[in-house]
């Protein structure tokens, strides 16, 4: 197999880290290699904050929901969809520029996403270990106090990096022909496809945890969309200048 | 250098492609290395349509804006916001479920973008090109009739895969040093940053049309932000149950 395609397919989070920091000239090549990811329209509306202060860091794990790998990793990244940069050139350039609307949001947390990705590969590539905290989301407002981000910029995710200390295995992903339609949306056979997987799921579970841990994929989803997760994200990034009109 | 990263900076967006199609494994493969990209909560919050129906090809080429490599290209995908099928299954399992918040907007979005940078990266891995096409929001409600979207589902951006038949020159990125900061946001120096990115991309313009591209970065984002870009996407997104509560 392509070795980077076998890469890819490897992947899983880790949570805990070797004390080993990364060396300047590679942790500045990850950042170059998320750099080099598409962008639209080649607006790169995104920053990344690395945080190395340790108060902040300790602050940040708590935010995230006492998350300790955020203080503990070598290194911790704050992805941040940026639309400030972008109209600020704008403005500078000399045009009165909109600001905030839905597709400025969806343009910004896009290209966000798509660099993370990449630096997240490139780690992978060096053989350091990832994990995204979208718990930094849980008080958006407090982490933005916190790493000083003006309007027009929110924390997307975070991302621990470092050289793992553990080797989980790879959680199995939903069935190719669930994810997969040709031409029209259809999911007749969604109900079966996603039955199957939660047998699967629940097995994988099992053997992790010697018999302990007994759920299924559907069974996990309930707690997510049974409340209001984050319901602060609206009135947040009205807040921040991302009106959503 | 690491041959994955020195892929991943080799990027390019390609628009011209010859007429060989991918063998149906290594396609697969290509998903597959998507699905395996992380994803909040294992919520898997997208779909993939692999669009093949040649009259449905053309007409997406014309919504994005006759986008003519959409319709030609060997394969053209359209990676959709899938909050449905996690929503389903919660609510088979047995519980009421919340939709339609702008937390459920965000996780969607940015699971489908680390899924289709996986794939870009997988494919360009194996030799082939792709293309980001943001031109399908410009109808997405058009969009999401011909692929028969249901609500809560949304289409995020195209994708145009195949072999090359162009060899683009890599556009140079934003300074390091505008888009990394330590600790605190700070963006004091990025004036200075982006006019010298202005000269950079100056030259590379001039350079690539023979002196007849005479613009900048910064000249160039001012149309994308004097008008109100794709004004539409909110209440699309409202009426297709993206309520953004």
């Amino acid at each position: 197999m392509n070795p980077t395609i076998e890469l890819l397919k490897s992947h899983r989070s880790i949570r805990k880290f070797q004390d080993w920091k990364i060396r300047h000239e590679l942790f500045e090549e990850l950042i170059r290699a998320g750099q080099s990811a598409a962008t639209s329209s080649h607006v790169q509306a995104y920053s990344i904050i690395h945080v190395t202060n340790k108060k902040n860091r300790k602050a940040l794990a708590e935010l995230s929901g006492g998350q300790r790998y955020v203080a503990e990793c070598s290194h911790f990244l704050v992805f941040c969809a940026d639309m400030k940069r972008p109209t600020d050139a704008a403005e500078r350039a000399g045009t009165e520029v909109v600001r905030g609307t839905t597709e400025q949001l969806l343009v910004a947390s896009i290209d966000t996403a798509l660099v993370a990705q990449n630096v997240a590969t490139a780690a992978e590539a060096e053989g350091l270990g990832v994990c995204y905290i979208g718990g930094i989301r849980n008080d958006p407002a407090e982490v933005s106090k916190l790493l000083r981000l003006p309007d027009h910029v929110y924390p997307v995710f975070g991302m621990c990096i470092g050289y793992p200390d553990q080797s989980p295995e790879i959680k199995p992903r939903l069935p190719l022909a669930s994810v997969l339609k040709q031409d029209y949306y259809e999911d007749d056979q969604d109900a079966t496809l996603v039955a199957e997987y939660d047998t699967t799921m629940h097995s994988y579970y099992q053997a992790r945890t010697a018999g302990k841990k007994d759920t299924t994929w559907s069974e996990q989803l309930k707690p997510l969309f049974s409340t209001k997760l984050r319901p602060h994200m609206r009135d947040f990034l009205r807040a921040r200048g991302f009106e959503m009109k």
